[in-house]
C-alpha cells in the first residue's frame, strides 16, 4: 500500500433535481467508488468544507453523507489526519489475483489486434539487461561522474526557473546549448555546422526515430550495417522501413555489396568511427565510396557517432560528416555515454536545407526537450567541466580496457577472440564456431554478469557468435571477477 | 561569438612514417582546421603538454608547431588564458552569408527528397505562437507555480543522484511515480488501473506517437474528432495513418457518422471531458455508443484527458476509461498543464494485455524518461503539493475565466460567440460567418496577442472560423488589455 496522498476532488455527479437527497447521492457515490477500487483503503477523502465548496452543495449534506459512511464502516476518521477510506475494507474486495482492480474482463470473443510493426518490436529475451555491473554495454563510470558540480548547476537553474524556461520551448532546443555543441563538434569531431543545424533530442534513439520518419516513407529501403545497432533496427521498424542488411568487414560497411543489394535505397545507417558492435573504423576509401554513392543516387547517410569521444589505439578519426561536400550526412551524437543515460540528452546535426523538415519532425515526435537539463548542460560545456570530464574518463577507460584485455588473456585464452577494442567503452569477444552466444549470455546473467549476445545484433543469420562486453561502468576488480565468472559459462 | 570553451582534443591524424616532420603535420592540420572553420576565432587550443600526451608525440613537436602558427598569426597567446585561435582571423574567412560555414554547396542536380509524410508535417504559418502572453493556448499560470518548493525537491534528488538513477531505467517509468499517478487517477478521474498499466512519457505528444505506432500500421484508418487537436494530427500523420474526420456536435463526436464513414477503423481518437478545441463534454449516451462500437468491432479508443483537472460549469465528469468494461481505452494525461510544459512529463494508462506491446513501443520511441523529474514529481504528488496546487489553480482560473468572459461581453459583444468555457484553461470564440480567422489571428499577433485560429484544427473545410483563447497564463489586467487589442483586429 502506498502512502495516501492528499485528497483530490472526486468526480461526483450530483443531480439537484433528481428526487434523491443530495447526502444520499453522495454516500452512494463514495460507497461505489470504494468498492470499485477508485478510492483505496487508507486514502484520505476531501474535508467536508472543501468538498461542499467544490461541488457547490451545502456542508450539511456532506457531513450527513460522511456520517453515514463512517457508521457503515466505509470511512474512518483519525484525529489530526482527517477522514480516510477504512483500512478494514479487505484488499481483496478490490484487488484481483495478478494485482489488478476488479473490472469486467475484456471480451475475448473480439480480436485484440495491434499493429504488425509493434508486434515486431518485442524482440528476443534480453537477460543481459538484468545486471548494471560488469559488463553492461553502454554504461559509463557513473561513480566517477562529478555529481556535486552537476547538482549545483541543476539547482542553480531550478531556483531560477522563469516563465520563459517553463513555457513551451523551441523544438530545436535551447540556443546556447546548440552553440556549445556546434563549437565542441567542430573542435573535437571536425563536424562542419553552425548552431542552427543542431537539434536537441532526448537521446540518439529519438534522433534515429526522427531520421527514419523524416527521411523515409513506410515501405522504402535503408541499408543497415549487419551486424548493427539493435536500437536502430527498432527505430526503422517502428517507421515501417524495409531494412536491407549490408555486411561489415574490416573496413566497415561493404558499400559494393550495398549497391548490389539495393542501389536505390533512400538511406544508409552507419557508425563509421567505432562500428556497433564490431568496433571497426571505416576506412578512408570506403568513406569516399559511400559519399559518392549518396551523392550519385540522392540518398542520405545517417552517421551515428555514439561513443567516439574515447579512442585508445590507432589514430584519431574525424567524422564522416566533415568530409561530405554534398550535405548528405545527418550526424547523431548523445550525452548518454559521456554524461549519464538517465539525463536523456542527445543531438543531431542536419544539412542546412533539411532544417525545417527536421524541426517539424522533432516537434511532431514530442514537441521539445525539457529545459532544465539543457540549461545546465550548456553551462557544463561552457565552463569547461565537460572537456575535463571527457579527459579524465579517457584515462580511466584506458585502464579499464587494459584490465579487461589482461583478464581475458589470462582466463579466457583461446576461447575468446577480441575485436573492436580501439575505441569507446566496449569490445567484442568472438566465441569459437558453433558456441551459442545466447546460451552463454543467459548463463552469465544467472551469475550476475551482463554479456550481450552478438547474434542479436544481426538481421541475417550470423556466421559466428560472440559477446559484447562493456567495461566503462566496471572497476578493475569487478572486471577481474566478471571474467572469472564468465570463464565458467562456456 | 560565444565564449570559448575549454579545449577539446582535436582529431589530428599524425603519420609518424609519412616522411613529413611531425611538427609540420601538426601545423598544417591546425591551419586547415582554422581556415575551414572547425576551430573558431578566440577558441582555446589544447596545452602543449596535453596535446602531446593525447597524440603520443613529443612535446617539442607541439611547441614547434604552435610557434610556427603564432608566428603566422593563426594563434595568439595570452598570459593566464593559454593559446587561442587568433581573433584577427576575419570572421568572414569562415562564415558565409546566411551564417553558414564555408563548405561546398550541395549538388543541386540530384534531388534532395525527404519522406512524403514529413512534407505533411510542416503545416501552415502559426503566428499565434509568437506571443507567450494573452491568449496563448495551453499555457498555465507559470508565475503562480511553487518554484521554490519544486526547486528544493529537484535539488534534493540532484544531490543524491546515484548509479541506479543515472543508468538506463525502466521504459515504463519510475515505479513510485507510476503508483502515485495510479492513485491520483483513481481518486480524481475514476480511472481503473494499477501502477503496472501506467507508462511515463515525455508528454501527451509522445503518448500520441506511441499509440499511433503501436495500434496502427501505415495505411490503416483512425477516426479523428473534427475539429480536433492538431498535435494528434501530427502524430497520426507521422505514423502514416489515414485519418477519417468525424464531426463533433453538442454531445461530442458523432459516433453514427463515424460508423457511416469508416465502420472498420482501428482507432477512435477523442477528448471526451473537454473536447479540443470546442470544449464540448461528451454525453453519456455517446460514450455508451462509442464503447459499444469499439467492443463490437475490436477497435481501440484513445482518450486524451489533457486538462480536465479544471472544471467550472456543470457537473464533474469522470473518465471514459472508467466506464469501459471491455478494456478498449488507452487513457492519456499530461503534467504540462498542471505543472509546466518544459517539464516534459506525461503518462498513459493502457489495458493490461497491451502493456508488453506498449512497453516495447515506449522503448523503441526514446528508451525511457529522464530520472530526475520523475523522482521529484513522485514526491510532489505524495507530499500533497500537487493536490494543493491544482486546488489553488482551479480558483485562479475561475477568476481569469470570469475576467475573460466579462471583457468579451463588454468589448466584443455580438462579434464573438463563446463556446466551451466550462472547463480547462481556454475557450473558443466563434467569429461571424465569412470572417477569416487566420487573418484575424495574424493581425492579433502583430499587436502582441496570441489567438489560435480554429480553422487550423479542422481536417475538413470548416463551416465557421473562430479563435481559441487561453486564459490560464494571463492576468486579469493582461486579459482586459488583450481583448481590447483583439477588438481592433476585426
Amino acid at each position: 500500500m502506498t502512502r495516501a496522498p492528499a485528497s483530490f476532488v472526486p468526480p461526483v455527479a450530483i443531480d439537484p433535481d433528481g428526487g434523491v437527497p443530495i447526502y444520499r447521492q453522495l454516500s452512494d457515490w463514495f460507497r461505489r467508488a470504494i468498492l470499485d477500487g477508485h478510492l483505496r483503503p487508507g486514502q484520505r477523502v476531501p474535508s467536508t468544507r472543501s468538498l461542499a465548496g467544490e461541488l457547490g452543495i451545502s456542508r450539511i449534506s456532506v457531513l450527513s453523507a460522511y456520517d453515514q459512511l463512517l457508521a457503515e464502516g466505509y470511512l474512518e476518521s483519525f484525529a489530526g489526519s482527517g477522514t480516510r477510506v477504512a483500512q478494514a475494507i479487505p484488499s481483496d474486495a478490490w484487488a484481483v489475483p495478478g494485482g489488478g482492480r476488479r473490472s469486467a474482463p475484456p471480451d475475448r470473443g473480439v480480436p485484440r489486434r495491434i499493429a504488425g510493426r509493434a508486434a515486431g518490436l518485442h524482440g528476443p529475451e534480453q537477460t543481459w539487461l538484468d545486471s548494471q555491473g560488469a559488463f553492461r554495454v553502454g554504461l559509463p563510470a557513473l561513480d566517477r561522474f562529478p555529481t556535486g558540480r552537476w547538482a549545483r548547476l541543476l539547482s542553480r537553474h531550478a531556483r531560477q526557473l522563469a516563465v520563459a524556461t517553463m513555457a513551451y520551448g523551441d523544438p530545436a532546443g535551447h540556443e546556447p546549448l546548440r552553440e556549445a555543441i556546434a563549437t565542441y563538434l567542430g573542435a573535437a569531431r571536425a563536424v562542419r555546422c553552425d548552431a542552427r543545424q543542431v537539434l536537441i533530442t532526448t537521446g540518439s534513439q529519438q534522433a534515429l526515430q526522427i531520421c527514419a520518419h523524416v527521411l523515409l516513407d513506410a515501405g522504402e529501403r535503408a541499408w543497415m550495417e549487419d551486424p548493427g545497432y539493435p536500437g536502430a533496427h527498432q527505430a526503422f521498424r517502428t517507421a515501417g522501413v524495409r531494412m536491407v542488411p549490408v555486411p561489415v568487414d574490416g573496413e566497415g560497411i561493404d558499400v559494393g555489396e550495398g549497391v548490389r543489394r539495393a542501389r536505390d535505397a533512400r538511406v544508409a545507417y552507419i557508425s563509421p568511427s567505432h562500428q556497433f558492435p564490431l568496433g571497426t573504423t571505416m576506412s578512408a576509401a570506403r568513406r569516399m565510396q559511400l559519399l559518392a554513392w549518396a551523392a550519385r543516387e540522392g540518398a542520405w547517410i545517417v552517421e551515428d557517432d555514439y561513443d567516439s569521444e574515447y579512442r585508445f589505439g590507432g589514430r584519431p578519426v574525424a567524422s564522416l560528416q566533415g568530409l561530405d561536400a554534398g550535405a548528405r550526412v545527418i550526424y547523431l551524437g548523445t550525452f548518454s555515454k559521456v554524461m549519464y543515460p538517465a539525463l536523456r540528452l542527445g543531438y543531431m546535426v542536419v544539412p542546412r536545407d533539411l532544417v525545417p523538415a527536421f524541426r517539424a519532425g522533432r516537434d511532431a515526435i514530442d514537441t521539445f526537450s525539457a529545459s532544465l537539463p539543457q540549461l545546465a548542460m550548456a553551462d557544463f560545456i561552457r565552463e569547461g567541466h565537460f572537456a575535463r570530464h571527457i579527459r579524465a574518463m579517457r584515462v580511466l577507460y584506458r585502464e579499464r580496457r587494459a584490465a579487461l584485455l589482461d583478464a581475458i588473456g589470462r582466463q579466457l585464452d583461446g576461447r575468446f577472440e577480441v575485436v573492436g577494442a580501439d575505441a569507446g567503452m566496449q569490445l567484442v569477444g568472438l566465441l569459437p564456431p558453433g558456441v551459442d552466444d545466447v546460451a552463454v549470455s543467459r548463463k552469465a546473467a544467472r551469475r550476475g554478469v551482463s554479456a550481450r549476445p552478438l547474434s542479436q545484433c544481426y538481421l541475417e543469420p550470423p556466421s559466428r557468435g560472440g559477446l559484447i562486453l562493456g567495461y566503462g561502468g566496471a572497476t578493475p576488480r569487478q572486471i577481474e571477477e566478471g571474467v572469472r565468472r564468465l570463464a565458467r559459462c562456456f
